[in-house]
């Protein structure tokens, strides 16, 4: 039930994203809808479709395309207030790819996957809806260029199969990992923290 | 017999609007070609994938592939008069989503999907092999942006699902619910209606 | 022994291209990783997504994933000098093509598939990596516009099939599969032979 909570928070927070890019680039309702629902979607499916989970899980579970849909009608009939909200998104989103992380991961170890390949499928769940959405509206994903994104998905990944060789209690480990990705990213905003680029200039 | 006839139609018109894109792209003949292929087969294989259809359709039915080579040959060759062909070009795309649609939807009926994940299906099936090309082509896919396009697809998706709570045949129910598809986006152009985008600046 | 020996090379090329054509657009070092990632193992994984293949390949061996971190941290470090090796990366990415497309072939062959087919799925294994590279970093994909690649692969993959009909050891087609892509590939560029873009102006 808490799982859930979390998870619809997460899914509400990557569709409105998925609203907002769509909204500045000008599309229709359509591409608003769909930009929502490959924000929110994209990464598990990616997932899903590589290790061999079919049909892929949203279109399985209905409530994710209803939680989508009325977050993205919500956000567009709100779009001109949504910056209030955007405090709250964060926080959500944030949220999102916590549990997006640790869901991710597990998957690959019901799949029989090497941690290192389950911390991959974690980082990928969590993090390649917002670059599906980017590669959708021609723009160089934005988590390959300046926020502690995925960084904070690896993290806490290697704190799941660390407290694994030492911890039994399954939930115990999915809340700690999960809040390590949570921790890191806030931290990561508040102060400002990025990763640098790596081109330097043949000076 | 007949809906092979208008699956050809509609694989010709597809693969030609994928010449015509890589063409403006002043891309080479290997680029041309896949472009062909991308936006004729790329739907149906991101349905396949995404329900665990495999190997996806194109695969194991050589007459796509032939028909798309000819097609793309067909294209560059006639190059500088194909705008004669402009608009037999467009009633065949037309005719394609209109069956494509049709056939996404009742391949997710008998993968067993709730009747909006079919639609869904169905939308896809039609649509997205010109998102593809369009990403290939490094472009905002046009769909998302002027076209009464998806929104017909939807339509025709809805049609269907209502028709089969009063109608048995479904060969009945399989060509109305495409001829709404195929109605619906001819009046769109012909009365030149578009979504609006739902932008709107902060005034 | 031999092939896996050349495997490497051709990933560690592979791996190399995607961190200079990161470090150009000034990713960070998590998106220079991921598109060192995608490109070496972008092709095999659509394949294997195409056919059904799951977990697609390189989940299941880490080679792989230590072979591309290795030449990713290898590649950022030395970027300053990295154009003196050029030839060499030149050099291991045309044996890289050569090995992966007949890879690609012959996972169709086992699959069933029709040779047209094969060559496709060889092709794919070859060159899509590149493509999904390019179109991360929002580029139109190089290989349609400038390159003879895709050419070479196909070129050998129809030898691969000739040399089926009337040659049995496998090993022996293989070989010369293989090296026909590489030999069409230096040469084409040592002769600086291209494939003409088809676009012509109206004049």
């Amino acid at each position: 039930m808490f799982f859930q909570v979390i998870d619809i928070l997460g899914t509400i927070a990557f569709a409105i994203s998925g609203v907002l890019v769509a909204l500045e680039k000008r599309m229709d309702a359509f591409g608003v809808l769909i930009i929502a629902f490959v924000t929110a979607v994209g990464g598990g499916t990616l997932r899903d479709v590589m290790i061999g989970i079919h049909p892929v899980s949203w279109m399985t579970n209905m409530t994710y395309v209803y939680v989508i849909v009325a977050s993205a009608v919500f956000a567009v009939l709100l779009r001109n207030k949504i910056n209030y909200l955007r405090r709250s998104l964060f926080l959500f989103d944030t949220i999102g790819i916590g549990l997006y992380t640790v869901v991710g991961i597990e998957t690959g170890i019901v799949a029989g996957l090497h941690p290192i390949i389950c911390i991959a499928l974690g980082t990928m769940t969590a993090c390649f809806g917002g670059v599906l959405r980017d590669i959708l509206c021609n723009e160089i994903p934005v988590i390959f260029r300046k926020e502690i994104y995925a960084t904070a998905c690896i993290l806490g990944g290697l704190t799941y199969f660390l407290l694994r060789k030492f911890v039994a209690d399954s939930n115990f480990i999915f809340v700690i990992a999960g809040l390590i990705v949570i921790i890191v990213r806030l931290l990561a905003v508040k102060l400002k923290i990025s990763l640098p680029s790596l081109y330097k200039d043949k000076a």
